[in-house]
């Protein structure tokens, strides 16, 4: 807990939504197409439509061992948490035994969510307007200790302008975050998002990108190399983004709006400096080989 | 030049092929389907057919005035080679002026030959084979100089072996390589390949990777997310290499062929502690969320 003054913060903490979220929240309209999977015990899936959107991976033996083991080794940190049904009040009883005073939430099952190249932008705005009502139910309880990070879906940029303002305004929460995967082929550097990022530094909060798992409709780095869990994150996660970056630097996001401020999360950061280094090389023209 | 006794060698010094090199050197089978491009003053594009397959960019008014302010800096330096059609001699004559006393040769055209999905493997094969050819007969006034790497085309395994076996055997040339671009979708950690890496192994040659420009039939890191050769090029050189080590390392190449020597090129390597940490990370589980 706090020491010496400071705040023990955890700037990316995971939340584990029930499976009946989308049941319970989402708009009328699309009531009944996203529901989460309950095939084992703390399973994390997600569907649309009945379409498996949590992996795009064939389970191997050896990968369903490897789930099990990993469960069984959660054991017994995670019984208060399945006990409570991943509440609230577990969650900070888990953050009190870490030691951590303040968390900005992120989930697990939605990550997949909106993920999908071609979704009908009406549709992914209400999974993603879902989840934030969820998450707002979630934080009350704690307003000095949880805060959530909305979802937002890149699919059409006023919609996701107009949730940011909600998520902020309307929900009070301090930041909201996207996957760092491009939708419908459209760079986060193009003029389309400009909006979004517009709208961000007149609210003043920090735009997020977080990296899920492999969702069977987006394309991630190391997708087309690797078919094993541990080969295709280790690059995922972590080049994902590296593209994310270079757009925001390299693209000129942040030449456009100076006072965006970016989280670029669970990707590391060790590369940043050869990562700053290069695209300045880059934009000067000194790496041969390279027409301006 | 040479300093205290050590030689000073470039690992990564590149040729420029003339237009009629496979006019000149492939089997007679496929004589005419390759040529080089000669659109303008040291054009180093390449077309297959017809059609070009040095870049997948549309030309802008920019990169045009880029390209010729780039060949305007380049000149005068550039004028012995230009007056000698880049022979073997102007290049020693560049390097006695860079102080370089020994070469390992890369190509220029040839990059965009062989990154290409579904190109028939014999004519993959006699593409590099003719380049083979000519190098040697480049490399062959200056044994203690000019040293060439093979190109071999990863197309077919049996003929990549065989044309490795060739280059080190017959043209005495010390390393062979290959764009990091995986080709038909078959991973470098594939068992696939495992007879090439095989036959390097046991010729004790290293195997290079060596990336290139844009070509229309292949995939590259940042191509979905950039269209100005700055961004791509900032992403494809750097992380196709990440790719490639993942490959090698995370998997198990290296592990199979524990002599085996393979080189990174023109990708920068302060990006490697960072990469050799996560995947150890990830092999250990040590990483959240990863199933192993």
């Amino acid at each position: 807990m706090a020491k010496n003054g400071f705040k023990v913060m955890d700037s990316d903490m995971h939340i584990i939504e029930p499976a009946d979220l989308w049941e319970r929240y989402i708009d009328a309209e699309f009531k009944g197409r996203v529901v989460g999977l309950t095939r084992y015990e703390r399973d994390l899936g997600v569907a649309l439509d009945g379409e498996n959107l949590s992996s795009s991976m064939v389970p191997t033996p050896r990968s369903i061992e490897g789930h099990a083991r990993e469960r069984e080794a959660q054991n017994p940190k995670y019984q208060d948490g399945d006990e409570n049904g991943w509440d609230a009040h577990s969650q900070v009883r888990a953050m009190d035994q870490e030691g951590i005073d303040v968390a900005i939430l992120y989930p697990s099952r939605a990550l997949f969510t909106l993920a999908y190249n071609g979704m009908d932008p009406k549709l992914a705005a209400a999974i993603g307007r879902a989840y934030n009502d969820w998450l707002y139910d979630f934080c009350k309880p704690y307003p000095d200790r949880l805060f959530g990070a909305g979802h937002i879906a890149p699919h059409d940029v006023d919609a996701a302008v107009a949730e940011t303002r909600r998520c902020v305004e309307e929900l009070g929460f301090k930041t909201v975050f996207m996957r760092p995967n491009i939708v419908n082929g459209i760079s986060w550097h193009d003029p389309y998002y400009d909006p979004l990022w517009a709208a961000c530094e007149r609210l003043g909060i920090p735009v997020g990108f977080h990296e899920g798992g492999r969702p069977p409709h987006i394309a991630q780095v190391g997708d087309r190399e690797f078919s094993t869990s541990m080969l295709h994150h280790t690059c995922s996660h972590s080049m994902g983004m590296m593209l994310a970056t270079v757009s925001f630097c390299g693209g000129g996001i942040l030449e456009r709006f100076p006072h965006l401020r970016v989280a670029f999360l669970e990707g590391n950061c060790s590369w940043v400096p050869w990562l700053m280094w290069r695209m300045d090389e880059h934009r000067s023209g000194r790496a041969s080989n390279i027409p301006s």
